[in-house]
């Protein structure tokens, strides 16, 4: 059986994922596609509209057949690391191809630029740390010193082509048995936040339309699967909200408020006095984004600061991310029977232990600030549904289909 | 001037507080009185009602000249440290005598048995040890140990006894030149959670009533003064609400879930390997009284464990506690043009700074913990009330009268 893997997050589930999807088994005559997804907060440093549970069924529905965890000590990182975890895990359950969507979409453009970084990292680095030093922000700076190497043509301005080529340096670098592969992505050039596709919208443009309710959710249709807008009505049924950062920002503004600038710099993203400027601005400010918008400087990208919110949020320490070197489990979030088939025939081999019981992971600082991560999603419900949802982050089984 | 302190919480201020203000002020002949009263939270471990604005509004009301504020650091702990502290701030401010009300009623009990305690501390002190290695809680250790010293017939299964005798013991102990006096409390015979005096009901009781909301004023207002309702009302009208512990259950639970085990043993009263208990079962808990309910054992009393979670949500630690020994300011919260009288006569003299503008504490431990103290209050509030607390702690400047 041929597996190939993926990238996701599905946040949510839309027609373009759709594509990606049916794009993908066409090209590689994969057996069985196996989908890498962050779990409870994602690349960009935001809780996911709704719980790793519901999205693993969105994604089942549409044909996935396994979902694994992203752990979040590699899902809330920059691409680089991200890439690095997803890839590990991917490879773990063997898979021989992974094919990521991108504006470019052109394979071997992104493995001339890889061998590229990879050849010539400490040129690129020292471009970097250079204009760092000036203050300027760290995309701008990568792009500036990719420009100066001068070698390739692809343009980091596009944020899956800067994951696409996270993916593919992470198998030359690692020297992995997979094939890169590139799907280019339909209607990539709108502008994110509007629709001007008739089926397909980007993640971002979906989330803004829903607006935090279910009021919305016949706006989006167009852009969905059925089992999409069901996945979604029924989660807003039984939990009451979809999930986005201010419902979370009166815990990151208690926690600022009452930790010691000490305590912020252990966290994860907390570097170069940053905490000053946190514990300075955060008194004043009455919802998460006027809160961005007050410690945002140009040396500091959105997605940065938002990130770094997140970890203080879900308190994930520079500790924890220095012993959160490569991935030490395969958790299971779900499975069709074609999945089922396929864990069957690798079990034995696995290099990795394939945990469906998470009670077996209580001692790996991976799972431990999954856990953490888990309770701090939970802690935007009210109750009964807050302990309720805690519950099921130990007690729900693989969704199967 | 004759200065006379009385050491206070005032939650709310009521009729038996009125009624020991006056005997005070008759029995002492004094010309001023001055009132260490706790801020945000209260020595028993519980957010208080209303802020330390509105207690102070009703303090002066009443009749008391001068308010000023027990740091926290001193106010949410055991009797002996509440004393200390208390008694130290009211020296600094040349009070001649403290005047408190007691089950007792007769100062040379209090006297001899501070006396006995101080002789005989070490003996006393071995008792408690031994009792507390065989899992008995700290109050029931303490009593026991009292009766086997056999020397003086002071009940102290009476809350006010207990605190009494610490305030005489911290007088005598640091040889201040204040003269103690208590009051026998009148109606102190009844159960603490009903009403049966006509005029006079505890605390506990009128809060009870109240069930945090302003509903049930007119049940209470038998028992308080016309301003203390007035001042509540007002409160509600503007903030609306009181505080109690289930309204910060939410924060409480977001932070010991998201804390590691290692964080929570920093924190002041988290002794003896109980942060796993409260890990174990903070999940499962829907509310504070069933974390309460969950956490407690025959060796922990109720007040310390409230106690160490108030700690835990202001995020007091053990380093912060050690650094705060004696009281290294004198924040004013209000006065009565009497009492300006008063400080006018004083201030050149005064050993402590005396403070109203807080930002001249930015640096003072024992104040930043008042200020986290000040954020954790206000994080129960939505917006915009929160924010607009929040600046209340810098921008308000003593409540005149």
């Amino acid at each position: 059986m041929k597996a190939v893997g993926i990238i996701v997050e599905y946040n949510p589930f839309h027609n373009g994922h759709l594509y990606h999807l049916q794009e993908t088994k066409k090209q590689t005559g994969a057996d069985c596609i196996i989908a890498a997804m962050s779990g409870n907060f994602l690349q960009r440093g935001e809780p996911a509209l709704v719980s790793k549970w519901a999205r693993t069924k969105m994604a089942l529905s549409a044909g996935v057949d396994i979902v694994i965890e992203l752990p979040y000590a590699f899902a809330v990182q920059s691409a680089e690391r991200f890439a690095s975890g997803a890839v590990a895990l991917l490879h773990s359950l063997y898979c021989e191809e992974i094919c990521f969507g991108s504006e470019n979409g052109n394979i071997q453009t992104f493995i001339d630029a890889a061998k590229t970084l990879l050849e010539r990292k400490e040129q690129h680095d020292s471009y970097v740390q250079k204009a760092l030093k000036q203050g300027v922000s760290y995309p701008r700076a990568s792009a500036e010193a990719w420009k100066q190497l001068d070698a390739v043509s692809l343009d980091l301005s596009k944020p899956n082509n800067v994951l696409g080529l996270a993916y593919v340096t992470a198998i030359l670098q690692k020297q992995l048995p997979i094939t890169p592969r590139t799907i280019h992505r339909i209607a990539s050039g709108y502008h994110d936040e509007m629709f001007s596709h008739p089926s397909i919208a980007s993640a971002t443009s979906l989330r803004k339309a829903l607006q935090g309710s279910v009021a919305q959710l016949e706006t989006i249709a167009p852009y969905i699967p059925a089992a999409t807008k069901q996945a979604l009505k029924q989660y807003y049924d039984t939990y009451g909200m979809f999930h986005e950062w201010e419902a979370y920002f009166p815990l990151l503004k208690y926690r600022i408020m009452t930790a010691e600038e000490e305590e912020l710099r252990q966290i994860a993203g907390v570097d170069e006095g940053i905490e000053h400027r946190l514990k300075q601005e955060i008194a004043a400010a009455p919802t998460f984004s006027a809160f961005m918008d007050a410690i945002k400087t140009k040396r500091y990208t959105w997605t940065r600061l938002q990130r770094m919110c997140t970890h203080i949020l879900t308190n994930f320490t520079k500790e924890q991310q220095k012993k959160a070197e490569t991935p030490t489990y395969i958790r299971l979030l779900g499975m069709s029977s074609n999945g089922r088939r396929y864990l069957q025939h690798v079990k034995k081999r696995l290099p990795l232990p394939l945990v469906t019981k998470i009670s077996k992971l209580k001692h790996d600082p991976i799972y431990q600030q999954e856990e953490k991560a888990a309770f701090a999603y939970a802690a935007a419900f009210p109750e009964p549904v807050r302990t309720n949802a805690l519950k099921e982050e130990y007690a729900t089984p693989p969704v199967q289909q």
